[in-house]
């Protein structure tokens, strides 16, 4: 009936996703915790009809600050400034399910949703990290209790959303009524992670539940994604490994009564956007001789679990044992890079620093274009992750010159559908699930796929 | 030297401070979640130079939604959006010490000071009610321990703040050297309530610390103020009371090595004006005639901590038990003022209603201006909290009548003295005392009191 689009997302890192964008002339590394470095951003990438901005977050200082700008902005602070100038693009900020309480992630993000006016999204992250523990007086907590939490929290803060029914504020001056009591619903949650009363007391938000997001890899990942989420973001080097992780995910959905098209799946892309090929390599080799070794190096212990020296810059990537905690899709990846290509750690370190073991692609805006249809039209995506190398100028790029080629094509938008970000990813608005249950009581259809007006 | 200034907070509370505001044709409750109504309120705040807005919070839906308009926006997050839309104003917010983590408070309104560029503060509550608790899981926390608590947290926050020093940041592109790691220091808090390793991920804020604010008045929140806060919000219904709470806290300074400057002491106003007296009574009387005994009833019940009902209101206020856990000082309040005008429990809601114990004075412009001067001038304050009751046009009018009364009288400022509230509110920006230590170490004069450039 109408043509399957292209969703686009926007993610945005401090000056680059380049590691050593910050060392870059195009960059202004004291930009970093500058608003209005990231309202424009957003302003460029609402000019280019994007979907959504991302921030990715940690809730410890990792990476080596000496060689990397970094020591940014809370996202959540950040995305509400963002919202004030901004009117249709969607905003998803990252926020851990391990180090907060549901009653305030639910009722932060519905606020978020009421002042960007139905815009919020979050990308639901568990803490693997060992720093993170340290910042909250814990243990690092294991694999499988993370999603555990993870999972009855989610139950929570949905439980919360749902509390106010859309029909809850009567707003009667001459009566005196301005709730409909009968319409406010407790929670009333007693689990193992959580004890949580409610209601929240926030009204219900404009998108119902704000957007739900996530991008773990590992099999709890994927089948916590399967259950929960409605857009994922993902690493992924070639089309057949994106082809393999796209088919495995969309086949897990129905396990939890979702149908294909409830999940969208945007793995991350690096376009290097040169008006010549000879020009984007130049580019690319620019900021690859910017890369500082011990960085790197620092970085790649510690997503591979193993001490590595600049001794073994020249070698082969040295055997890593398999059962190790934490972030295994992403090692997994990395390992298969370096072999399937004989990379030395060096090469690897090269290949890495553009994206962290997302796809780098150097090319013309054709050639990424190219790139994008590829995997659109063959199984393995149905959107990207935008990571642009420098910021903002490779954003700008990506907008003034990728886009238009999308369009011409017939395989991204040319005006937006919607104001809310559910409507733009061509999600429903779920219904509170007390209504739903109200009106299938009343032997009435469920009201679960009310689209909010645009 | 400089002439003694006032100085002014406007307290933002949905559509006005007083109960029946939403019945009042003067507003418009549905904008009890709309960004743009608060976007209004703190740009009519800055047109009249006000040092600040402030915005109070609870951690769960208290008091009868039946009967009010509650269920906004959560404090954070709603800031951030109004420091997009302003230059000058400071952002206050409320966050508890009970139901957070050091870590996340730290790094927001840091987060909310470098997006602000310099205009964040933190009211800080220890959130006494049993509803709270039951959003968290918890049992209702013992006053003492409430304290206790908040005490290390904000220890553990403020080493948070100073973790980065001011010249961390080297920003070297061409060595490639960032940060100066020897400035960043971890906070490694081991104590009673925390454990936190640190640093913070984001870089040190305009402010150095986000201004301290606290508005606890019961003995152990005295303490507390007197160790901690720069600024003091508080309800005392004369001027006698007003004296003996402003000599009584700023005795307790010296205790901590502060002066009394160091701490400024703003009162509630709930200033119903009119341009004449009777015009002013009449709009006092139209919002009493709105009020919901049964509303009024069950809040006043719970600040009392009886149960109150309807027979009970043309009646005393029955005898109250002294000893109650949470919220002593307001409860004392309220019986002192029972008790004092000889006022009926349906007499006492009608005061209560305005201001929730502030006080409330309806009269003409001059008329409310020579209460704020005879309080600024008769020590019992440093400025006001000003708690309009309808909003926003119950702001306005004080921006627009008040506020130039109080100019020609020479003690409001004409134009703002700084883009910082620390600069605004005349106090100094700390340095990180990791910077102070270094300084004292090589012999010199420790950077305590530098401030920031305007």
């Amino acid at each position: 009936m109408t043509t399957r689009r292209l969703h686009l997302n926007a993610f945005l890192m401090g000056v680059g996703h380049h590691e050593a964008a910050w060392r870059h002339p195009r960059t202004e590394p004291a930009r970093l915790t500058d608003v209005r470095h990231y309202q424009e951003l957003a302003r460029i990438a609402e000019r280019g009809l994007l979907d959504s901005v991302f921030l990715a977050d940690g809730l410890a200082l990792q990476g080596d600050v000496r060689h990397n700008a970094i020591g940014g902005l809370e996202p959540l602070t950040l995305l509400s400034a963002l919202a004030a100038v901004t009117d249709h693009i969607g905003l998803i900020a990252t926020v851990s399910t391990t180090y907060n309480e549901p009653f305030h992630v639910a009722r932060t993000f519905a606020s978020l949703d009421h002042i960007s006016g139905g815009r919020a999204g979050w990308n639901i992250v568990t803490s693997a990290g060992e720093a993170e523990a340290r910042n909250f007086g814990r243990e690092r907590p294991a694999h499988a209790d993370r999603y555990a939490r993870a999972t009855e929290f989610l139950e929570v803060v949905t439980k919360l959303w749902d509390g106010w029914e859309d029909d809850a504020i009567v707003g009667d001056r001459r009566l005196g009524q301005y709730a409909d009591t009968g319409r406010i619903h407790p929670a009333d949650h007693h689990g193992t992670h959580f004890r949580v009363a409610g209601p929240l007391n926030t009204s219900r938000s404009p998108q119902g539940h704000p957007l739900l997001v996530q991008a773990g890899s590992s099999e709890d990942g994927k089948e916590f994604a399967a259950r929960f989420a409605e857009a994922v973001f993902t690493a992924q080097q070639t089309l057949a490994e994106g082809q393999e992780f796209y088919a495995d995910l969309k086949s897990r959905l129905a396990r939890y009564g979702r149908s294909p098209g409830e999940l969208l799946i945007l793995p991350g892309i690096s376009p290097i956007i040169g008006g010549t090929e000879e020009e984007a390599q130049r580019l690319a080799r620019e900021l690859e001789d910017l890369i500082i070794p011990a960085y790197g190096l620092a970085q790649l212990s510690h997503l591979v679990g193993i001490e590595l020296t600049e001794d073994d810059l020249d070698r082969p990537l040295p055997a890593i044992p398999v059962e190790t905690e934490g972030a295994q899709s992403r090692r997994k990846l990395i390992i298969d890079l370096a072999r399937r290509e004989g990379l030395t750690v060096r090469r690897l370190l090269g290949r890495l620093a553009g994206g962290r073991g997302h796809r780098v692609v150097a090319g013309t805006p054709e050639q990424i274009a190219d790139q994008i249809q590829s995997w659109f039209e063959n199984g393995a995506a149905d959107g990207f992750n935008i990571m642009p190398p420098t910021l903002p100028d490779g954003l700008t790029a990506f907008v003034e010159h990728v886009v238009p080629d999308l369009q011409v094509r017939g395989l991204f938008r040319t005006e937006y559908e919607s104001r809310t970000l559910r409507g733009n990813y061509g999600l429903p608005r779920p219904a509170s699930r007390y209504t739903a249950s109200r009106a299938a009581g009343a032997g009435q259809k469920a009201r679960v796929d009310v689209a909010v007006a645009s």
